[in-house]
């Protein structure tokens, strides 16, 4: 039900296609995030207006809320949440690391702290793939254990065994499924247990490979070394996700080291705080210097926000904390981040990855992100 | 620029036309409230997919914030928050019962306290058409005083003949203006003065009727009997206006005592707090009853929540407290607000209007209401 091909590349930058169940969606991809089994702002029609083919939702969290009884009484997360395109889901393996205060790790599984109301919640890679499968996701991830940046080598040690067992038994779990099933590489920022982790992982042949546990805190520098590391060590004809990247400055950096599939809550989470993506760079509409600026928010942006509204409009409202503002950046950041890795990839065709990766840098700051 | 063309009536209900700069107006008509330049959840694409062809706004939130400059930038409302269809302006006579606290009235005008900063600010009859000038609304509203419900004869007797002399005021401030005007009739629960402000108001010749000061607390009976009074004295040709009427109970009866227009921040503000308004009725649908619930909001309804969401979904929404699900069920209310004017209408050609009347009082409760 998933194949990938790459169709031209240039230097490590790959521009290929992902088939996904009928679907088929151009890479590099941005995956917006869904947690609540919904884009914060956007419904599935905005989504698809603005070029949305998949988005990411969130094993973890649904199983808590609405419960997965309800889903299973929708026949699976596409028909509960209207959405017709491709869903991957994670696994739970972030909140390790997002959810840690309180949390107990053990080769069995995790015991997580409900973040709605503190009650305990175990997961192990079978109840991962089981909730995974209820949800009907077209890419599902194995159970990893993400941890935090700069601990000591003894925890990434046990972290990437354990996230090797995790994944054969998140693996046999999903044992004639159809749904896709996408390994993780662990290793935190040790060179050697990126390669051992990337090498075990790989040994499993999954569909696709993720790489977890970066982006978390650590310096740019370490996340841009280690994802070639890692990189070295996938096999190139398949899919290779970072997660959590969603900055245009750390995505073209990511990209010029081959990985082909993003998803983070940056372009949403940035609209709710008033800020835009543009091609000259980010602004933040808020300030005052906008009162009386009545061009759109990027001139060179086709969307539906761009054509109809001002930034002397957006401001007013952003200003009188009407949520309509919020909902007219996030439909425009969402809208650039397709045109942006779009254009990315028709540079990649055109073998001019290396112009388009300069500009982005000079007006994306780099290290400005908010993942 | 502005006309109206009675088609079929039915006892006093009446089926017509408003006929505003090119745009023609079905009425009964439904007006929704966009105070702030916006109405709250709706993109202007939203409010055109679900039928809205007028909404209202309001003069005095807008010379606070943005503040006409920035309005007067744009070259008015319409282009400002990029809406093509008509807008109906009200003077700020709502604010002056609204904002009552620490407000004083003369003849020469009133002022108010700032909502947003608590500063002073004076309106007169002047000062609001030449905010609605700038607005470049297609209806403006003459500047009235509305006054609380049960209160001294001596109060409302004042406030009829100020209601007066600012509508004098407001005729001579938008001579020479292609805007449609209306007057306003005051006179609280008094029928003596309801019919001496009707009489004088018709006096002036406007292009069209407000009745003012009514839905503001008093009890449903006088609502009724005060409007009753009151369209007596109202010329036929002219279109009627019952000001701060959303719920779908006091609509139908208004219509019955032969008024044309209505708006309300009703089913938006519904919306908000959870709850959605179906012809069985309205529904909160936050009760747990709903959490399997695979029907739509409202089976008979056309719209693209309807046709793409369950009631167990937008419950998951607003139990997470994701907007998504305010903007959903707003979208929705607003649908079904067009829709329920819209049958009406066509209940009316039919001569079949009590019918309609009968079947919408036995599913909405009187009373219950939320403007």
């Amino acid at each position: 039900m998933i194949g990938f091909e790459i169709i031209e590349t240039d230097g490590e930058a790959r521009a290929g296609v992902l088939k996904l169940n009928g679907l088929e969606i151009e890479t590099p991809v941005f995956m917006p995030v869904g947690t609540n089994a919904n884009v914060k702002l956007m419904r599935p029609s905005d989504l698809e207006n603005v070029g949305v083919n998949i988005i990411l939702g969130n094993a973890f969290h649904l199983m808590l809320k609405p419960g997965l009884d309800v889903i299973e009484n929708h026949g699976g997360l596409h028909p509960f949440m209207g959405w017709k395109k491709a869903i991957l889901t994670d696994s739970g393996g972030f909140q390790i690391f997002s959810l840690a205060e309180g949390s107990k790790v053990s080769d069995e599984g995790v015991e997580l702290r409900s973040p709605i109301d503190g009650s305990k919640v175990f997961i192990t890679p079978e109840i991962s793939m089981k909730v995974q499968k209820v949800l009907k996701s077209d890419i599902a991830m194995v159970l990893d254990q993400c941890i935090p940046p700069n601990v000591d080598r003894k925890i990434v040690e046990e972290a990437v065994e354990r996230t090797y067992l995790w994944a054969l038994r998140s693996k046999k779990a999903m044992e004639g499924s159809t749904q896709a099933v996408f390994g993780i590489v662990q290793g935190g920022t040790y060179r050697d247990l990126r390669v051992k982790s990337a090498r075990q992982i790989t040994s499993l042949e999954f569909d696709g490979y993720a790489i977890g546990g970066l982006s978390v805190g650590e310096e740019r520098e370490k996340t841009l070394n280690m994802t070639e590391v890692t990189v070295e060590f996938l096999p190139k004809d398949k899919p290779r996700y970072f997660m959590g990247a969603g900055s245009p400055d750390l995505i073209v950096e990511l990209v010029g080291r081959g990985v082909d599939m993003f998803d983070s809550v940056f372009p949403t989470r940035l609209a709710r705080h008033g800020a835009a993506l543009t091609w000259k760079g980010r602004i933040n509409v808020r300030a005052s210097k906008y009162r009386f600026d009545k061009n759109p928010l990027d001139e060179e942006c086709d969307c539906y926000v761009c054509k109809n509204f001002t930034r002397s409009y957006i401001q007013h409202l952003l200003d009188r904390e009407e949520v309509l503002g919020q909902m007219l950046l996030t439909y425009h950041n969402i809208r650039f981040m397709m045109s942006f890795v779009s254009k990315m990839r028709k540079f990649i065709l055109e073998k001019r990855f290396p112009e388009f990766k300069e500009k982005i840098l000079s007006v994306y700051e780099k290290g400005v992100r908010c993942e």
